[in-house]
């Protein structure tokens, strides 16, 4: 194989991995290309396994994400991956590599953030490793979770015909990484956006309900935008998705924000990649919707739903008024293509780590 | 909290990820600070999970390692925390993190080192993540393991008048990765001794033996060295330990290694620090008993035995000659004093990551 990693990308370096044959599939009930990987327990049981790493520069910037976020969102990006398959979570495993010259009380505020979300949806901290890192703060978490078997949501079912919704409101936290990196919390919108982007809200309750109450048909969390999140879901469901741009839901702040972008025509220098804006044309009158369609960081749940449940859906802020709201955005499609694309409404453009 | 991550060391971080509260004290058998953690099952089950980082310049060096071996030792170093447990591996998650440039085919053979063990001890490679790394190579593998939960072993259960064992011979590991480093492998022991540095062994075989037997009360893994392992398991127990230095167990290759550099007193320029050399005066005439008491690396098994089961352990060769010899090195005494001498043999020098 020649190359060098930035010409395989992150999605060379997964076939590479695919390679290492499964032992035993009959155990592994889904291995790598789904939020968790499930794997048969007792009973009725399924363990559900993620990890995710987040490394100073790339994920988050020791200069402007207080340390207390960096703990909390770490584990809230795993949580997220269990919310996806509709577990609970139970047990963390941290990798901490840490430059020599590092405070201490870093370490101390980044394990106050962490604690803080542990003890909200009662997860141990199990064990893990410590090790110098010369470079760099570099973060490594595996959560374990855990749920019926028959429960389990994947992404790879959805129908042709069902609904797909999203939850709570999209964009936030793009935006507010863009506002916290130019120094620009003192605008009156930005400190719910920057909160959005530090402190994202790990959907577990909704996950749960969703999984409980055979309410979705599948689902995945959109880490890295919802342009993403669908096209990974209508590919695994083997279908293609039509998304209309206009019912993305977007919140006040972000409207706030894409209206004062637009009058200031606004480019921070950047050190972290907004995904968002990378990917989109710089139109001097950009919508908030297109925004939020690529970008990413949003932690929210992306599903779909049989038409038949779609009432369902809609009563669930009846007994469950803290949910965030949902919406429905759009309808799966046969998949009539030999190729992958899924929709005309989305191009292919999407973020990939190494590209 | 005052100081730098240097100045706390890997103990002090290790203190502050106690300060996150367990949730459930029930489920979590054990957690930090066994090789292991111990999650209960349905049944008499039990759940294992390690975790261990491999960073290149820290835990293997590109220039001088065969990807191929970074692979394989990854998975291996885990494997050995399950042995340790007396466990089966079952399901592991990569977290691999790699710099733009490097070659590709530098991940292809790293997978095929790492397909190579998982074949072989049955391990499936279920999920994980990808980012790129600025700066250079880093791993984190998370591995799971099960067993019967009366079968684990703990390696805070020993008691007052065990015996002291160990597998294999100690030291060969660090001798290899000097020679590796010095670029000295033409001589005629070194390749067996780079082999076991690049290749340890995990000691599944006799760790399942001792532990579905109840042969050994208390057992960890040498990822550190002897010195480091008896201190820890001694500790874990609330005894002391006594070791019998001349009992080491060294293979001839290891002596043939520190007798030509006890003649050449040769120290070669380290860019990863030897563990042993490190920590020992400069004899002259420094014995291999000497070095591999404090060499790192070999990933053998200590283990503990009642007085009455030690015929058994003499005995286990004649049903299982593939297993490793197993060494008598010492015996567990109750710990008189109020700190943490735990034998007058050994000093308090220990190998930290952060010192």
């Amino acid at each position: 194989m020649s190359g060098q990693i930035k010409d395989i990308g992150e999605e060379g370096v997964i076939a590479l991995a695919r390679s290492v044959k499964y032992h035993s599939a009959k155990r592994l009930l889904k291995g790598i290309g789904d939020d968790c990987a499930v794997i048969r327990g007792a009973g009725n049981s399924a363990l559900l396994v993620t990890t995710d790493v987040m490394l100073d520069g790339v994920h988050f910037a020791y200069e402007w994400c207080p340390p207390e976020s960096v703990g909390a969102k770490l584990l809230a990006v795993n949580l997220s991956d269990i919310a996806a398959m509709g577990g609970k979570p139970e047990d963390a495993f941290l990798c901490l590599m840490l430059p020599e010259n590092l405070a201490a009380n870093w370490v101390e505020s980044f394990f106050y953030g962490f604690n803080k979300i542990a003890q909200r949806y009662g997860v141990n901290l199990a064990g893990g490793d410590v090790s110098r890192h010369p470079d760099r703060i570099t973060l490594a978490l595996t959560l374990t979770g855990r749920m019926r078997r028959d429960e389990v949501v994947y992404r790879s079912r959805a129908r042709e015909g069902d609904f797909i919704y999203v939850s709570g409101t999209l964009g936030d936290a793009e935006a507010g990484m863009t506002l916290l990196q130019a120094q620009k919390s003192t605008t009156p919108f930005a400190s719910y956006l920057i909160n959005r982007y530090l402190y994202p809200d790990p959907r577990l309750e909704l996950g749960r309900l969703l999984a409980r109450t055979r309410t979705a048909t599948a689902m995945i969390d959109l880490s890295d935008g919802l342009a993403i999140g669908v096209r990974q879901l209508a590919q695994a469901s083997r279908l293609s998705a039509e998304i209309e741009v206009d019912n993305i839901p977007v919140s006040e702040e972000l409207t706030a924000f894409i209206s004062i972008k637009n009058n200031h025509n606004h480019h921070p220098s950047q050190s972290l990649k907004p995904k968002a804006q990378s990917l989109m044309p710089k139109a001097q009158n950009l919508f908030p919707q297109e925004f939020a369609l690529r970008a990413g960081g949003d932690y929210e749940l992306l599903f779909t739903v049989k038409p038949e449940n779609v009432r369902r859906v809609e009563r669930f802020h009846l007994n469950h008024p803290e949910l965030p709201q949902l919406t429905h955005i759009g309808t799966m499609k046969e998949n009539k293509t030999d190729n992958d694309e899924w929709t005309n409404v989305l191009g292919n453009g999407g973020w990939k780590h190494f590209r």
